[in-house]
Parts: structure tokens; sequence; C-alpha cells
């Protein structure tokens, strides 16, 4: 076990107790590999770190899958089960009289309810009110690991804008394979996702690539990103197939100017509202405000979504260590679209931008 | 739409009468695309159907996922939210005065919690309570769905029985590799897990693939599926790098003849755990008891496990239609382990394997 897990169990003891929470019911997603290296796999088996605010954890998992689990003693204890025992009532053994309960916010609703079921009288919230603002905070080797993903998608997001990667003629889906097999390349160990929209599609923020050609004279929104070594990247940048509108150049520039000053504006002690309000006002002010239809931005680490969220509403104040993207956007529906997304981490020395790439406007070979 | 999917939503309404579920709130999972087509993405933006027993049914989805919609009158209107609203008073708001309601197995347990804090007097239980029992039963245009998935996965399967996928001297996770590559190959769009278990690791059954480097006079347990046009494929198949001691010989014959009666037994009308059962008296009469650790199969069809489960406990009788794995393993800790795995449908002529790969042991070469 590594120091830096002993740390975080602490931390974790510590803001359990301030918060009033009797007991820590992990399972899916990344609060229990993130105090235990060890990642529950998403199946109806249970599994489930039950971690006393007052004693010893313990992991509660099918024994089919014990044998995947690195032995641990310094931080938890396994307990296998059967395939004919019932996995809720071994948690709730070991629960015991504890009644302040927080569960890991992506556990299955099926859990949930037969853990209520068994536990009538506890109280139940989710896990990230304790984990959340502890995990948001990156300690040095979480930035140096968010950096070198970032510096792995800056060099696929690199061959984008250069016209290295080839638009026109191919599908989006094809663009979109080739952009997963360069993160892969570049170090990634897996891929998260590989947004490629065109024409029409760029204005669908979350669009899948699909079986349109595209075509020259069209926006290309293409945002991606994957996992290396157990940390995330994500970044967006937009190219043009030849010579962009000048209705296209205007939206453009207002979007560029927006993205620079929200990153400009993450400094330590800057509410994350603000933020997304600095990038806000510059849309509504150019005469785009109803088209950016989404935050400026979501917290990043061992998920590609955690907080800190850079939403309107998010009063939290910037903290050293905070990792997030900043990425507004402008979309006309049924034209075309255009974002831009950075990942920054706030610090003393001011917000630190880990993508590198250029922000121009990307015009490539139509 | 499909008139399949109208006769699902029939389907489904009437199973809701039958249990007294008022309202279904489907979100992560199979569910969802088996209902509607759309599948929601696992994000912390909540996506929602709300589908009332006796109303219409409603998509709520953030506004900038709308545009990924498909639009579909006959099924369900959209409900698009904005980043500064808050989707669980949208749900609440559609769900109004019912108060049987019953979530998605696998939506996340932080929305179930906003859920019931906003609903408090609200009676929950699980979606697949009504749901399941249906998609357990496979409609002619699905089995050929999970055919076709069963035949590519065999043709890689071929394969590795054959000795055309090197083993020794690669590393467990080069192989995994290369069969998962294969998979994408042969049709399939998604690689869902692709375990390479070698030597004392072919003991573990959910092992994941690793560096270890496989050598001759090993055992190797190769077990793969991944999703093709919507429907899984799951196969296990085990080789032997050179000449298998006699005391492995002896394992597998066990095993071989377990699988195969387990698969002749799953016969129309014929219980779950039955099925089960068959497969464990084999193996206990052979000695192997204790290291038979998981149950005999899972069903099979858009999600890689869901009903029927063949496992002791569940009087379930198979209908025809059922499609399930029978995946009997024997595994001595440290040493070597074997499964063999086919996905099977219940039909009225019989068991029906879906996968035709040879279940000898592989003997290739050291």
């Amino acid at each position: 076990m590594t120091s830096s897990r002993l740390e975080r169990l602490d931390r974790v003891r510590s803001a359990m107790s301030t918060a009033g929470v009797d007991c820590l019911l992990l399972s899916l997603g990344a609060d229990l590999p993130w105090l235990t290296g060890y990642t529950a796999m998403p199946l109806e088996r249970l599994t489930m770190l039950v971690l006393p605010a007052d004693g010893d954890a313990t992991l509660v998992i099918a024994r089919l899958e014990a044998p995947r689990v690195e032995e641990d003693r310094d931080a938890f204890a396994v307990v296998a089960w059967d395939e004919h025992e019932d996995p809720v009532e071994l948690v709730a053994r070991l629960v015991g009289a504890r009644r302040e309960l927080a569960i890991s916010d992506r556990a299955w609703a099926t859990f949930l309810l037969q853990l209520q079921a068994t536990m009538p009288d506890a109280a139940w919230r989710a896990a990230s009110t304790v984990t959340g603002p502890l995990r948001a905070v990156k300690d040095a080797g979480e930035v140096a690991a968010l950096a070198a993903a970032s510096s792995a998608a800056d060099r696929v997001a690199t061959a984008l804008v250069r016209g290295d990667i080839a638009l026109v003629g191919r599908t989006e889906a094809e663009v979109s394979d080739d952009i997963g097999r360069r993160l892969v390349a570049e170090g990634h160990q897996r891929v998260n996702f590989a947004i490629v929209g065109s024409g029409p599609n760029s204005a669908s923020p979350h669009h899948d690539a699909t079986a349109r050609v595209i075509g020259p004279g069209e926006a290309v929104v293409c945002d991606f990103g994957g996992t290396m070594d157990g940390y995330c990247s994500d970044i967006t940048r937009t190219a043009f197939t030849g010579d962009p509108p000048e209705e296209f150049q205007a939206l453009y520039g207002v979007l560029q100017e927006a993205q620079a000053a929200a990153v400009a504006a993450a400094a330590v002690g800057t509410p994350c509202e603000q933020v997304d309000r600095v990038a806000r006002d510059i849309i509504t002010g150019g005469g785009y405000g109803e088209f950016f239809i989404h935050r400026t931005g979501h917290g990043i680490g061992l998920e590609e979504h955690e907080d800190p969220y850079i939403v309107g509403g998010n009063g939290q104040p910037l903290l050293p260590g905070h990792a997030f993207s900043v990425e507004p956007g402008i979309y006309l529906p049924g034209r075309f679209g255009a974002r831009i997304e950075d990942i920054v981490v706030a610090s003393d020395e001011g917000p630190r931008s880990l993508n590198r790439v250029d922000h121009a406007l990307a015009v490539v070979e139509a």
C-alpha cells in the first residue's frame, strides 16, 4: 500500500466524522480504486467495501473475483461470498448498528434498494458528499498523471489541426476510430470517447460519430479522451474543411475569446460559477447566448467527469489542485457548431493549462 | 418505431398492471434501449424515461444530448432540461401522484437517493421485477442476433483451439488484445471482455489478463465476448500448451461431461437450478465439488448478464426463447483451472447450442 493511500484513508475518516457519516459503502466508481487500488466489476454480483468511521474496512466480493484482489492487510480485510450467499446480508452484518450511511454515487440502484430493505432505519446519502471534495484536489502525482494524459491527447489533437488526420471523404465513424487508435498509440490504455460531429452534426454537443461522410466546407468538432495510467484526458478542437464563411469565423472568434477569458479567470479563490459566467457573458455579448447550451466545464481525474463542476450555481471557490475542463461551445441547430476545450489546473501560480495545442480555427484541406 | 417495440411497450404496461407498478423510471441499462432504441449515457447528467402505467411516456434528457434522440412520437415525448434545471424535479413532476415506482436496476444510487428525497412517500422496487421476465424470453429476431454474435465468436474460438492464435511466449495481455481484435474483425462492434488466464491464473475465473508470459505445459482459459448489432456473445474454451498431465486430463474430462450434461438438461420446463445441479453433481462426483466456485450460467441478450440465472435457488422453469450460458469450471488454486462455456437457447425442439466449437481439450504447440 502506498503511503498516499493510507493518507487518503485518514482524510476520508476525518471527513466522515465531520459529516456525521458512520459508514461508507463503496462499490462502482472511482472512490474504491482511489482508496484501495481495486476497481469493482460492473456486474450483478455485488462488490462493496464497508468502511466504518470507527472500525476496520472489509471488502465484500464474490468468491470467483476474490483472486483478483491484491492482498492489502493494512487497508482492508476480504470477505468472499459464495453464489448461494446473499452479499447484501453480509454487508448489513458488517455495518452493524451504524445508521448514517453513504453509498457510492454509481452503485446500482438495485443494490441500494436491497440494502434499504435490509436496514430499514438507516439514513442514506451519496458517498461523493464525503469523497468528492477530497478527490477534487489533486496531489502532485495526480497532476503529473493528468498532464501526461493531456500531452498524449495533445499529440493526437496536433495531428488533427495540422490536417494529418484526413477528414473530407471519410465518415465520422472512420475518423473517430482513427482518433481512438492514435490515443492508444500515444499511451492511453483505454479510449473513453471520440466524438466527431461534422456539418449539421457539429451542432450536437454529445453527437455519436455516424456513417455521415464529411464534405468540404464543413465544421468538424472533435472531442476525445481516454484513460492513461488511471487518469483521464479530454480535449476538443474544431476544424473547418476549406475556407470558413465569415459567419463561422465570427462565431469562432467569440468562442475563442470566451474560452481564453474563462481559463484566465480560473484562479485560486474564484468561485466555479464565476468561471462559467465569464465565458457565458462573452458569448452572450457576441449574440450567441442562447446557443451555448451546456455548462463551461467539469472536474476530471480518475473519472472523466467529477467535482468540481464549472456551472452556474456552484459557489465553490477554486482550490490549488482542482483540475477541470474549460469548454464553452456555440451550436446553431441544423447548421454548424464549435467547441474549444482544455484541461486546466488551479494553482497558486495561476491557472495552468495542461493542453497546449493552438486554439486558432484549424482550417484543413477540403 | 418497429412494431416489435410497440408490442414490447404493451407487454410492459400489462406486466406493470399485474405487478401493481404505477410508473417505470428507466435510465442506464438495457431496458431503455430495448423499449425505445435509445441508450442513456453513463454520466452525471440524468437521462430517464418516465413511463406511467396509465399515461404517455416522456424521456427526460439534458438539452445537449437531446439532438442524439431519434424522434419517435408514437413511443415517447422528449423533455430537455437546461444546466440550471434539476432533472430530478422534472421527473417527480411527471410521476405526479403515482407512488408505486420501479427504477432501472443500473440507475446510479445518487439519482435514486435524490428521487427518494423528492418523493418521500413513494415505494420503490427494481425495474427488472417487471422487465426481467419479458426481456429474458427472446423473439426470433433476437435469437437470430444472438446466433450471429455467437458464430462470430466461434470463428475466434476456432482459431484458438486450432493453435492459430499463438500462446507460448506472449503475455496474457497480448493474447487478450489479439482476441479482441479478432472479435471486431469478425463483426462485433464492441469487445466486452477477453479473459486470458494462464498457468496458476487459469484458476482465477474473472482473471484480468496481465503481463505474465505464457509458458509451455500450462492451462490457458480464454473467456471472451462482445456486442454485435446490440446482442452479446460469450464463449470460453481452455487450451493446454503441450502435453497435458494426466491430472489435468482427468479434471478436464469431468468438466466436459458436466458441461454436456447440463446443456442436455436445459429443456423447456426444467427449473434453472436443476441445470446447475446437473453440472454440480457430476463435478462433485468427480471429486472437484469444492473447486466449482461459481454458478453454472447467466442469461444473455442486450446485456452480458441478465435473467435467467442458472444458479441454485432459482426455481424458474426454462421457457422457449430463454437464452443463457452453460459454463461450469474447476479451479485448483495456485495450480490450474478449466472452463467450457456455450450459449444455449431453450426451445420446444430441445436445447439449442449457439456455439459449435469442439469441446475437447485444445492441445496446442508448446
